[in-house]
């Protein structure tokens, strides 16, 4: 069968191993290392889709749990798909809905049939297995679509992990299966929690099931980073080399340098925009909170030299006095920066990658970068 | 003296005797009638200066009270003034604070030296008085300053709103005394309630005192329609025809037709942006509340043949889903058709009054707009 998305390894970096490609899809190719900004409701929040082309966003993500409680995939569906509903007309990625409703505990009852659990919004009784989750991501019209997984806790005692990671295999299995939509590709996931034989064999056994990608589920769930990062080097020498390796819920800088540096290729995280809307953003030398009063008279842009809207047209005083005075614009203004922060950095880190430079690009960007004012 | 804002009457509508203009200002002409969108602290709610600039917006409106309490006229100076701080470059209006701090009932005590008030934001003592108002308004330095009035309820006995305008008429001597910066007009304001005589006595008191233009204040306060037009009527032969009249806070579709007949150049209302944020909009056919059940599958844009952004790119269907799921972004698509649409309305406007046919558009617009749907 023909896969509606290849991946592309055109070039890994001399000095580091990092690795540059291009994923082709449906709706566009889509280079990479890439951070793909979330819109979990069919909108990246306080963004409308061609401010999102503006700040060179190549694709985004949308959540199956939140589409298919509100407004439910048959709307999506009926709208034209995701895309025509949202007016975005470049390739879009599907989670699961697997981790949202782990993160239902105690609203929530996982079987081997499904997880049955109570809508966040009106308490109504839900279901979703892997056929459900299938189906409504088929619905939806997504260029990727996510296998239904089980995600375990941190910490998380082996036994528990490893069943955790059994199911999602056989879920997996069962999502292959259902799947039957020809411009929509389907990534299996990578679960085994925080120990290195069931990261390894879990990363195997998907293998053995030749998906075209592969998640990396069930990390930054609240583990040290240095632990995460050692998960990603354990099972890097399993996965499959030509199939693209997205690491689930992450984005911060410092996590874009080490997972690329351990040859992940995309990224994705609400943080950028959920910490733009509460006064705190991104710059080269850490985070910055604008809201803070000390920026009431500050008159440069949020970053010196950023190309964003927002730092072209806007100082901070005006963003701080924005957020102050719970004006959109202010929340509006901080998540144009931090998506186009995260972005062109990765933008930059391509670039390095090519220039066999990355681990001279990290060093640097670390040399100018507050860890004590990290995320 | 050489007034930095002038008003040139281009036209009078030979069916319906509507005014034509344009009024030259600091930072650009404005032809009118105009509606000017209201960004009360510094910001058109949910748009950008870009967004404003897409939909044709020529001037905006912001207030004294708001920017004094919130970041405080010193920073706005200090950045430069208010168009620089937030990067509207064309003209803007101040209002005087004196409507604001009429609303603040129980929380304010007026003597003749000015009003004493409780800010609504932490409690401190305030007081603004037309000295103080026109101090704000010169260190924001808006294109139009306007004088600080005192602005009567409805309803209101005949000695109370005398007494009201009277203190007016003083306060805009002191206002016009006060007053020095020369690239900054400062307007009247004619009061006097819902007496014929006190708004005649106001009109002719303030055309003697030579402003370069007129607010007419107090109405819109919650009397019925029929008897604001009948005000207006009333006290148009008395204001002087080569000076722009702005009917101060008054913003809907019907009351712009009503208004503009009886010689009104200026509008303002918060109204478009505050209904869009509920989920409600502005169409030809009345008022549509895109937040309702009943548009959950309608995929036809918010209003058929609309120019803007919003209808041009997205559905009712998507848009409510934004505003049920309170996305920003819900809001802000609903922001920018309401105040396109206004502003779209005073274009047809300016055209069928060059065309001597505004009797017929207004006929033509009523035929078509459901009054049942009004504001």
């Amino acid at each position: 069968m023909n896969n509606p998305v290849t991946f592309e390894l055109l070039h890994t970096c001399k000095q580091s191993g990092a690795r540059l490609g291009v994923l082709h899809t449906p709706h566009g190719d889509i280079p990479t290392p890439i951070y793909m900004p979330v819109g979990t409701q069919a909108t990246v929040k306080a963004m409308t889709p061609r401010e999102m082309e503006e700040i060179n966003a190549k694709i985004i993500l949308s959540n199956t749990y939140h589409l298919h409680l509100r407004p439910g995939e048959d709307i999506v569906r009926e709208a034209g798909g995701l895309l025509q509903f949202m007016d975005w007309h470049h390739p879009v990625l599907t989670d699961s809905g697997g981790f949202q409703v782990f993160s239902l505990a105690g609203l929530r009852k996982i079987t081997e049939e499904g997880v049955a659990f109570r809508s966040h919004l009106d308490g109504s009784k839900q279901f979703i297995s892997p056929e459900v989750s299938m189906d409504i991501q088929q619905a939806l019209g997504s260029d990727i679509a996510m296998a239904f997984d089980v995600c375990s806790p941190y910490p998380c005692d082996h036994k528990t992990a490893e069943e955790a990671m059994h199911r999602t295999h056989r879920w997996a299995e069962r999502c292959q299966k259902h799947h039957t939509r020809s411009d929509q590709a389907l990534f299996g996931i990578v679960q085994g929690a925080f120990y290195e034989d069931l990261r390894i064999e879990s990363a195997k056994t998907l293998a053995d099931m030749d998906f075209p990608g592969y998640g990396i589920g069930g990390l930054s769930v609240g583990e040290p980073k240095p632990i995460m990062y050692d998960m990603l080097e354990k099972i890097e020498p399993y996965m499959p080399k030509h199939k693209p390796r997205y690491l689930m819920g992450v984005g911060t800088p410092d996590c874009f340098l080490e997972g690329v540096l351990r040859g992940i290729d995309m990224f994705d995280c609400v943080l950028a925009t959920r910490i733009a809307r509460n006064g705190t953003v991104f710059t080269r030398h850490g985070r910055l909170v604008v809201r803070n009063a000390q920026y009431a008279r500050d008159f440069e842009p949020l970053e010196e030299g950023c190309d964003c809207y927002a730092c072209q047209h806007f100082s901070r005083a005006y963003i701080r006095h924005l957020l102050k005075a719970d004006e959109i614009t202010g929340g509006r203004l901080a998540s144009i920066h931090n998506l186009r922060f995260l972005i062109r950095m990765m933008e930059e880190i391509r670039q390095a990658i090519l220039e066999d430079r990355f681990l001279d690009y990290r060093k640097e960007f670390y040399e100018k970068y507050d860890m004590t004012r990290n995320f």
